[in-house]
């Protein structure tokens, strides 16, 4: 069985980092892993600004209260409205709500490959959007989705509780709990 | 170095799936890495309805062109909104927005899986809502998100390509290619 389903099932939300840079070429190397998700229409309507200099993290710690701790990078990953609106009404509506999930799926892969490298994060989504497009120089055409601070672990954090798996998943029609599996 | 970055840089979409069926166990694993995705919150507003039998998946591709050939599975992944609309307004709004972002990390988290596993898949954002809604049951609260088929590959996918990486990352402030970092 490939290493991938354990990072996949072992990846937990990380809040607490210690203070250890993180090496250029594993910054690098995230990144490659980021910018390979799914893009609709490979489109790649995406942005990513990578934030490591000390005083722009605090900063940006100030205006997005869901980064706790001092993270050694901050992600900020974006739409980039520029490659959805240049389509028809409808189309580029569409375009641009698929590219979110997309966005989404880059952030994944970004804490997967985080956590793969010995690293954890979290995907924050309350942030004062006009402080960090100020601080980060961030053009109207480009919007901030999810602030995703990353570092290695100060300590080893808790997994969550999840809900039974037969109560999310149904079998064939919805509602229907998968026969056979264990919950 | 993880297999797991591996498995994110080879993932590539298919759209063309061999007849093979997919054992239960395997189905099963890459359930449980779905659900292991981030979850805002840890509201887990999220619901997937597993369809396997080949007569209703053909006939949920009727309602998706973008589901190509005849995969072994289709997975349809929705937002539980009964788990977002408890709270009060501009939380619900807010922690519904990203509720589908977490849909997106889960189906990333499928898509890995599978390809982990030798099988392929394509998360398709087109598709008939009401009638898919019929034809699984769905009920009101439920919102179908992506419907994502899934099976072994008839043929290698060919990688799409993919802009230089200096152009979608921005180093510190947006705009600034990263130092030292190759395209």
């Amino acid at each position: 069985m490939s290493d991938a389903l354990d990072v996949m099932r072992t990846r937990t939300v990380l809040r607490n980092y210690a203070p250890e840079r993180v090496d250029d070429t594993l910054v690098d190397t995230l990144l490659d892993a980021m910018v390979a998700a799914p893009t609709a229409s490979n489109k790649q309507a995406w942005s990513f600004v990578v934030v490591r200099e000390p005083g722009s993290v605090r900063r940006l710690r100030a205006f997005a209260p869901g980064v706790i701790g001092t993270p050694a990078l901050v992600v900020v990953a974006c739409v980039d409205r520029s490659r959805t609106d240049r389509l028809p009404g409808h189309v580029s509506q569409k375009i641009y709500e698929t590219s979110k999930l997309c966005v989404a799926m880059a952030v994944e892969n970004l804490l997967l490959a985080a956590h793969a490298e010995g690293l954890g994060g979290c995907p924050v989504s309350s942030f004062r959007e006009r402080q960090i497009r100020g601080l980060l120089g961030i053009p109207d055409h480009i919007e901030p989705l999810l602030v995703v601070p990353l570092g290695y672990p100060a300590e080893a954090p808790t997994p969550s509780d999840r809900r039974d798996k037969n109560e999310v998943i149904s079998n064939e029609r919805w509602g229907h709990a998968p026969a056979g599996t264990s919950a």
